[in-house]
């Protein structure tokens, strides 16, 4: 396998593990956060740092595991933006959750630099990043696959190839997060409605999950509300971000989509409730709020 | 195994399969539904007829596996009601979708001419009951679980045992089928909006299934869409009843339900489109509708 030079911009608990995977893989990898802490830890793991000048004239390849698309349009466009100075044929991998019709603009913009860019928003979470093993939804030309591979080897267990050019990337990942945000709710609100009946709520993940009302949400994020524990593995904040997007792409469509209109209302219900940084299970607490009942406490 | 006299009442697609799987299994087995017809297939097939007063005398079990509460209420008590012609420690086995509350009072009524009552919803489809191995979510004394047992083990592969009164078997089947309800629609919605995205139908299924966003349901469903088949497996119209039997038990408690109740909309809407009798998996095409596209043909 050939080592690249690679930039990656975001060093959060998906960027991170992103960048870690691609150094374990032996490449070179250069990283940016605004976080001086982050960057700092990056390197401490045998990361580098450089210009972004300088990073994107040696780069190969360019991943952008960033929180949104105004943050992928600054650190590809902005003032410091690195795809002005990246060479003809290097690539851009967009990792972040954006709206389809960003996708293919930021493409265009790549395409006047003679950048390639990937639409490759990816799923998994922390623990599957940091083991190199994502779930990478992936559309674009066959040439920025070709670019990209060694990377995609280094920090994707499964990548889709969903088109050959930006939008479906971005569209499958946008109906992935329609029904996880969806089901986050419905486990927050069916594991509540059950503790309302006097039923017990580690009984009800232990019967559910054999049932067909099981989701990979609820298996997954049920125990955190049986537990008390709602340290944030993915916060109550992400899905404002990500079902807003949804919405906003199903309205430019004419799309009605009243359930992933009232799981995010949920969400907006928890993070105006100071809930925000929790957990997205926290969602539950809204639920109880509003029912006056007790969930669990932490033990 | 000792071998027992029971008595169905419902013959439609789950109770015929309870009812097929006590003869599999050597009881005696009387069966009872309203469609001629559907008593006739169950003579053909070895089952047993007699009036509800014999057969009440005889049975130690009566197995209720009718669509609502109502019936249920009328097969006990109403009146043809058996409970009144059953013997002292025989045992009731309510399999259908009920209010909780509407279960203990059930119970309170047997109790009264010393028959025993279990609250046992029942889970699995049509194709799980054929095969006698339903999952069952029970509550009741030990008493009416031991007087059951033989029944059960012929019916069901999985019985959990959630308490020792009347209750919290139907409030569990309540937990799960707000996941499920709501699943359904999610699963319309998600598949819908991505087809207005330009996916291709079978991807979304494909892609979605190995993702976070996954569900027994979208799994299980998903499918028909992609091949245009809606023959009702599990039709719209049982989510018009089991969602407005979770949102009378929520309102009852004061607990809101917002998903379940947009959920519980969109299957009213594909009713009110006439397609109340096929395929849950049909209100997609209320999401279809609604946009403005085409969902896959049948093949």
């Amino acid at each position: 396998m050939s080592k690249q030079v690679i930039s990656v911009f975001g060093l959060g608990s998906m960027g991170f593990g992103v960048a870690c995977s691609a150094l374990a893989a032996g490449h070179h990898v250069y990283g940016f956060d605004v976080d001086p802490d982050s960057q700092s830890r990056f390197l401490a793991k045998g990361g580098d740092q450089a210009s972004v000048a300088d990073a994107g004239a040696r780069s190969h390849v360019v991943v952008s595991v960033v929180l949104n698309g105004a943050q992928t349009a600054d650190v590809l466009f902005g003032d410091k933006g690195i795809v002005a100075h990246m060479r003809p044929g290097s690539v851009v991998v967009s990792c972040a959750t954006l709206a389809p019709d960003l996708a293919r603009d930021l493409a265009a913009r790549c395409d006047a630099f003679q950048v390639l860019y990937l639409d490759a928003p990816i799923s998994g979470g922390s623990v599957k990043a940091a083991e190199g093993a994502l779930t990478m939804m992936a559309s674009g030309s066959s040439s920025s696959f070709d670019a990209a591979k060694p990377t995609l080897d280094a920090i994707a267990q499964t990548v889709y190839r969903l088109g050959d050019e930006a939008g479906p990337g971005s569209a499958m990942k946008a109906v992935n997060q329609l029904l996880a945000g969806v089901h986050i709710a419905a486990m927050g609100e069916a594991l509540t409605f059950g503790i309302s009946q006097g039923v017990d709520a580690a009984r009800i993940v232990e019967v559910i999950s054999k049932c067909a009302g099981t989701s990979w949400m609820f298996e997954n994020r049920a125990p955190h509300v049986v537990n008390g524990d709602y340290t944030p593995h993915s916060a109550v904040n992400i899905w404002l971000k990500d079902l807003g997007i949804v919405l906003d792409v199903a309205k430019g469509s004419n799309f009605s989509a009243p359930l992933a209109a009232a799981a995010l209302q949920q969400f907006v219900a928890a993070a105006g409730q100071g809930l925000g940084g929790e957990d997205d299970a926290a969602v539950a607490k809204v639920y109880a709020h509003n029912a006056g009942i007790s969930l669990p406490k932490a033990k």
